[in-house]
């Protein structure tokens, strides 16, 4: 798909050069301006054609507005590559909206005036009114959902979220810790109670008890995370390792266990879930459940593009499968454990 | 500039309950489809030029073409939401292009077929070519430029690097230090070679002079900063503190004290420079010179709006300032050093 930028030096120099005019004459009959002869016009049209350029103004290319909460999170970067490499792939763009700027509501007013093809909403939560609507209008709409609910009557976009907190918790069991914490997502979260679950089950299958104690739920937020990282440190029987729900949790137990003078892995191991670039560049690189983020973006554009060309999903709720990636974060429970 | 989302349902739902007629209706106007009574349309039309809205099919709104090379790397984010910021303050919208999908020159044309009033190019090179057509075609184009060399006749934003680079050091100079490392950006980079001659300034006017033991250049990457810094403090005479040219390599660094048995900022301090979001995720918490990416992406937006419009900017290059924010990575040198 890459193109050697070398190796070609603009379709309208190019076609300036076929049509023996200069590069503006080119510009004015791509912006439709009138101080162009009809021949001409006519000889640089056909080659533009030719050249499966570029339609004239006022017919603009196909567009995607991908609509996102406000831009930030490590994982917001990843899923937004995603959708624009999977928007260039159905020869489509992609344009950014942020719903801290204007509501979900005028965005989708927004997507009428833009004569895009569709929304991607990036976003945790959709208000029932805006899905009604959604549904009423037919307009095409991809939700991708670290975090919430999937709404039945529109395609959604996440992970397997359950699979990858079991994945977490089996690994650190492997190592042979017994005494296992998280910190969990809050409640309301469909994803982060997913990855509890995950938790559960795996300790569960090792004849575990939950206990309640080793159980802290948080925002995916850093400060929350030491806090509540700290907490669990300083319990009577401490856990030996730790299963953080996001790679800024897991950053934060690193953090905890720092100025509680503990050492990662020896004394305290950290297993994450994201696997977003931060989580490599963590001191100690993080032990991590990779959630696909890129993959999440361009399974979301292709099929809102699908959904755009009368295409419906197979199923209307796609999960991709996350992985464990190994790194220096998490090894055997050390000798202040045992 | 912030809408508050249960205080307004969507511009669309409100003109159709004003016009007495469906949600359905009032997206077929805007759609220009021809099965709406004259008199409805009418009545539709004037309701939506009175709410501001939403120009008719065909006539869509501003766009700026927004173009980075490969959406990864730490500041891309915030430069985005910066641009995208910028834009909606000017009641324009953001597509996001890479140059690693397609070459500038493809993007130079493609920002006519897209009918965008101009391109933002957040890259780090831009080829003669490409720079001359950019000049030739009156292209409303700015630069955001963290790496390379500002181009005359381009409008460029960037920031004040080596006044950052020279701050950061003397905050160590302050605390005590007088062995005093950097991991620098590649020499080509001009804006690695302004934080460069920052650290040498700073130094020279404490009287220290530059040991070249110290300067290790390398790119912004954080495997070969940590072997970097590895480097350096494997020397006779090791450094107490690191000026990092970024965060990716403050990261390495920290890393790199980790391996070595080293406790920051006890045994080593460590002083970035960028402060994106993962400076006050890093363990312990950098103390870095920030950049205002948010801030180079908004005057970006707003400059290559005022282009479109004809108006020049007051100077071509324009440098936001640094500013330095302390944390935990950096203190006195410890006893190790003394």
């Amino acid at each position: 798909m890459r193109e050697r930028p070398a190796a070609r030096h603009g379709l309208i120099s190019e076609v300036a050069r076929e049509a023996g005019v200069s590069v503006s004459t080119v510009s004015k009959v791509l912006h439709g301006r009138p101080d162009v002869g009809a021949s001409t016009r006519a000889r640089v049209e056909a080659l533009l054609a030719e050249h499966g350029s570029a339609s004239p103004a006022g017919s603009p290319p196909r567009t995607i507005l991908a609509v996102f909460r406000d831009l930030a999170g490590p994982y917001t970067l990843e899923v937004a590559r995603g959708i624009v490499n999977g928007a260039a792939d159905q020869h489509a763009h992609v344009t950014i909206g942020m719903t801290n700027r204007q509501s979900i509501s005028r965005w989708l007013d927004e997507c009428n005036a833009l004569g895009a093809l569709g929304m991607i909403l990036v976003i945790s939560m959709l208000a029932e009114l805006d899905q009604q609507r959604i549904v009423e209008q037919h307009l095409p709409v991809v939700l991708v959902d670290p975090l919430s609910e999937p709404t039945i009557e529109i395609p959604s976009v996440g992970v397997t979220n359950w699979n990858g907190g079991r994945t977490a918790v089996q690994h650190l069991l492997t190592l042979g810790h017994r005494r296992i914490g998280i910190l969990a997502g809050r409640p309301h979260s469909v994803a982060g109670a997913a990855r509890l679950h995950g938790y559960r089950a795996a300790l569960g299958e090792a004849g575990i008890p939950v206990d309640p104690a080793l159980v802290k739920p948080s925002d995916f937020d850093f400060d929350e995370a030491v806090e509540a990282a700290t907490q669990l440190l300083a319990l009577p029987e401490p856990p030996t390792a730790v299963f953080a729900a996001s790679d800024v949790q897991a950053l934060g137990a690193l953090e905890a266990a720092r100025r509680s003078g503990r050492s990662v892995p020896d004394d305290l191991s950290v297993v994450s879930f994201d696997d977003t670039a931060v989580a490599v560049m963590a001191s100690p690189p993080l032990t991590a459940v990779r959630q696909p983020f890129e993959d999440v973006g361009r399974v979301a554009a292709r099929t809102l593009v699908q959904l755009a060309d009368g295409i419906a999903p197979a199923v209307p709720r796609m999960e991709l499968a996350t992985r464990l990636v190994v790194r220096e974060s998490t090894g055997a429970p050390g000798p202040r454990s045992t």
